[in-house]
């Protein structure tokens, strides 16, 4: 955690796009949660032509989507909205219109990564310092 | 906010029947709770032949998930589910067997569309008139 | 309900191996809370080269995301986090570091499947009584 998964229009990111997006996402995402790189992962899914409707019509709209860890308060929540949606203008074109974020808040007693439950928001210190070995054998430091 | 995905067999749906099935759940939709069609977000997905598995065995089940603003009551709920599943199975020719229909409430502050933070359930009159000449550049007008 | 979604990288799965995850999963589910086979839906879908982002960097990891009913103990979902890891690596090949397992608890009032609003978890006895016609007709024996 956290997963950010993109939907767009088949074409519209290249590869070189979504290296980009990812790349802001995770800096967005841990600046304003202090989580490390490593927890962040992305997901992309095109959106093939006649699959999106908005409001009735076929649309080229794009989705981001985050799960992320519940706990963080609403003024967090809120500035990573605009700055996800600034972000995704900027890099691909695309209007303020056509794109619509979510963030999906989810207790982490319920997500098993790295093979460990993930800790509450503010238990880090202690979680990392408790699985330090399991960690490193995975290559996660801290 | 609404996101409605729709999961059904490759193949099942020809792109006129998505163009129904995305004008018939905008109508449901707008009818239970008010919203306005421009709001109503629509996403097809196929399933490929082997990717589908129910009670252990291979399977052409289909999935409409809808991710709503939270605050509609019970009985709006579960209207808005039986009407859903009647259009499916109307539509497509498949059974109320085949069909699994989801609605995730969720909370409108963790959503950002058009560049604005959604308003709670109820409080969309108020949002409109704050946001009006930024939806209006955006073509959105209610 | 349950509907459990698995993404993994294009190639890693063979056919046999999704219809071994399928049936495994199936039977994780059913032992720890007892609902019937005929209820856990199991969808695959393959992450394109390019289109997943772990710390920033392209990568292979998957992702085990369960919809379940809300209402099972912190010990009976950890214990199917644990499982869930176990049996991913071990039909798989990956290690722990590359699968991430969530479970998402949803109200049961919200979801509409064989046409039947489902139970709150602990009252499938009598939804099961009180729908055995209909259910009958659709196959479902329980």
């Amino acid at each position: 955690m956290p997963i950010y998964q993109c939907y767009s229009p088949t074409g519209l990111l290249t590869e070189s796009a979504k290296a980009k997006i990812a790349d802001e996402i995770t800096t967005i995402h841990c600046n304003a949660t202090g989580a490390p790189d490593l927890f962040v992962n992305v997901l992309f899914q095109e959106i093939p032509e006649g699959d999106c409707f908005v409001g009735r019509k076929p649309s080229t709209h794009s989705y981001l989507m985050g799960f992320i860890r519940q706990g963080r308060n609403l003024e967090t929540r809120q500035e990573m909205l605009r700055e996800f949606t600034r972000m995704w203008t900027r890099v691909t074109g695309q209007s303020e219109g056509e794109i619509l974020v979510g963030l999906s808040p989810s207790d982490p007693a319920n997500v098993m990564e790295f093979g460990l439950i993930l800790p509450e928001s503010g238990h880090e210190p202690e979680w990392f310092d408790e699985n330090r070995a399991s960690l490193a054998r995975l290559g996660v430091t801290h």
